[in-house]
């Protein structure tokens, strides 16, 4: 059994608390052992709550158990997360945390301590959420001399952005919005004047270009004077506007940026909508590469953390081994599946072509041929409709891409 | 000093060689020792290459060297790629490959043998050319249960269909153009009618979902279908139609796919262009994800391997530790490097307007403002023209990201 300390019992805490029990079959076949969270620090009253027997108000308890492996670190601000962390690592604990401001300021002190005392450090959630950015910059792109790091990476100042650019909402509204759906803060200023980008991008630097970029030195700009107009005109040339944090490197030097940027319609970070993030990465070898998912939130933010734990209890396993054989039937005939499709025919029988239109949601006429977009439907029923209108010669049948619809139908 | 022996010396393995040679430093600070190609096997006259006195024709000269830490399979190729693999593995080497084709038929073996022996078989270059893709589902997604993984996995067929969407070529010109351009090959079957992406979507499906997902029995169409009247009407519906690998999960069991689909231009995926490929992952906690970059080349592909012999040689080190401090003035002032400008100003004086509409590639007239966009200038040359202007009021000034362009000046 994997002893687990959780200190911060907020919307991350408690995420990861959540995702140890809902993936814990999960858990057990990748590390060989249950993981289990023994402690859970935090002042507040959790009367009732169904892991208030595990909650304990005095650090000094999980510092002194030995049981406890591994510390996951979701407190926020750095103290005393700061101490702790120090703390947890000197008492030979591996600590995983999602604690951008720490990191930034604190974490090379903090690896090299983890390094000392022979555990991890491990911050994958501190960037991007759940988003994979930290392990592939460091380890998958490690043979690469690493030229940009650029991102978009506060889904707050993104949902804001997106909102004016879709609504043509000036920013005050577009922010009320925000906070009323609960994607920004009461005291938004963090994250539209920039800081929590700054400490992401500094975290980037610091591994990208291997020197430590101090956050608080980082040019910074925010987004509070961006206006419609700014937003129609950039969109009229063929951009969007974006607060990028972007660093580069170059034989003089590094220079950090982070600030509403004109960007390219063309450029893939241009399609980073609402609260996702994304984050650009350009090496020598590599070239251009771009890592995208949700830059924050509860299950995602656990999910990074979770996968640091599993990181912080093995050596190596990767790539994970797979069964041989699937159970039988276990690996589906696609034609069960429904899709829609694009359907294009020729031929002018008009009773044919009204019971295509009939079941299509969209058609369009060529002189010679039309086209239906039909609803998901699997291959048998696709055939069904297809022995109705023989008269008629398909051209082209390609398939629609409906992510919430692929699901294959019962029986 | 780690050695290293490369099979196969083409464009993958002369790139890996490539790498090894030009970040050599780099790979030295990572690992702590010089890393050396010791031998080259490969059947071609390499008569006068540089690393002519490295060549061999005999793996057994590489399996029986004790010094050979890692072999890089950059043979492609069932035959004999896998009879060395595995001698290779058995003679305590890890083993680091770029092979689709033989990781999706005898991937889970080669990994099963590699666990005996004690070593690794890593082949993050396998899928997706550069992009960390097998490191990121297997260890950093390690948390999840994945639901659903969905690629564009080939360069090829992705930059023909780009070509057909641009400019309304048919499918034939397309391929014809991407022969001429070195990004298909003469015999360009497997890439067009889909067998790349099926033995790549084999590979993540294996991964992702922990069962065995032969390649030659997933459901597979390609795009020689395809005819620009079903791009056009994809088009004027929000669609773009991309050559897809797709496999889900649900309680009954797994559901591979590949096929061209109608896309819409609202998913991320949809921005992914010419050669370059993306792969999406949904986990039911971190949500939607996707990865993206060169997806095959020497260099892309090699950086890939040349991250996995890092791994092979690493137990564990990441994150990597960075300097405490940047050398005085490493850090840069960003007022100092250039950057292009949206401006937008207030005022009517004419020969005020003119100065800007001179410097600038565009300009916007407003009823009561004026929005300029100004080619890349520095801080300092940006408040000369500001000076020159000040019967004009600046209501909005946002740079503009031109990544190409933003290199600090000399001086």
């Amino acid at each position: 059994m994997i002893q687990v300390a959780i200190m911060g019992f907020g919307v991350v805490g408690s995420g990861v608390a959540k995702i140890i029990e809902e993936n814990a079959a999960l858990l057990k076949t990748r590390l060989g052992e249950e993981v289990n969270v023994k402690y859970i620090l935090d002042i507040r009253d959790f009367t009732g709550h169904a892991m208030a027997g595990r909650v304990v108000r005095d650090f000094a308890v999980i510092e002194h158990d030995p049981d406890v492996k591994v510390v996951v670190e979701a407190m926020g601000g750095v103290h005393p997360a700061y101490d702790y962390s120090l703390k947890a690592i000197r008492a030979h604990k591996s600590v995983v945390t999602s604690n951008k401001e720490l990191v930034s300021l604190h974490g090379r002190e903090l690896l090299v301590e983890a390094k000392k005392a022979g555990v991890r450090y491990l911050f994958e959630a501190s960037v991007g959420g759940g988003i994979p950015i930290i392990r592939p910059l460091s380890d998958c792109l490690a043979a690469n001399k690493i030229s940009s790091v650029t991102g978009i990476m506060n889904g707050t100042t993104n949902y804001i952005l997106t909102q004016m650019k879709e609504n043509g909402t000036p920013f005050a509204d577009a922010l009320s919005d925000a906070q009323a759906r609960g994607f920004a803060e009461r005291d938004p200023s963090a994250d539209i004047d920039g800081k929590d980008t700054c400490r992401k991008l500094s975290i980037l630097a610091d591994i990208a270009f291997g020197y430590q970029v101090d956050p608080n030195e980082i040019y910074c700009e925010g987004i509070r004077n961006i206006s419609p107009r700014d937003i129609s005109d950039a969109t009229e040339a063929g951009y969007c506007i974006k607060l990028l944090g972007h660093a580069r490197v170059d034989e003089e030097g590094i220079t950090p940026i982070v600030a509403p940027f004109l960007l390219a319609n063309t450029h893939i970070l241009s399609g980073v909508s609402g609260v996702f993030n994304g984050i650009g990465v350009v090496g020598n070898m590599v070239g251009e590469t771009m890592f995208y998912g949700h830059g924050a939130g509860s299950a995602p933010t656990a999910s990074a953390m979770v996968g640091d734990i599993i990181e912080a209890c093995e050596v190596s396993s990767s790539p994970v081994l797979w069964e041989e054989k699937a159970p039988e039937g276990y690996i589906k005939d696609v034609t069960t599946c429904p899709f829609a499709r694009y359907l294009r025919v020729k031929g002018t029988r008009a009773d044919s072509l009204t019971t295509l239109a009939e079941c299509a949601v969209r058609a369009v006429s060529h002189e010679d041929e039309t086209a239906f977009f039909l609803p998901p439907m699997t291959d048998d029923e696709f055939a069904v409709i297809l022995k109705m209108i023989p008269e008629l010669t398909v051209t082209s049948s390609i398939r629609i891409f409906t992510p919430g619809e692929f699901v294959p139908k019962n029986g």
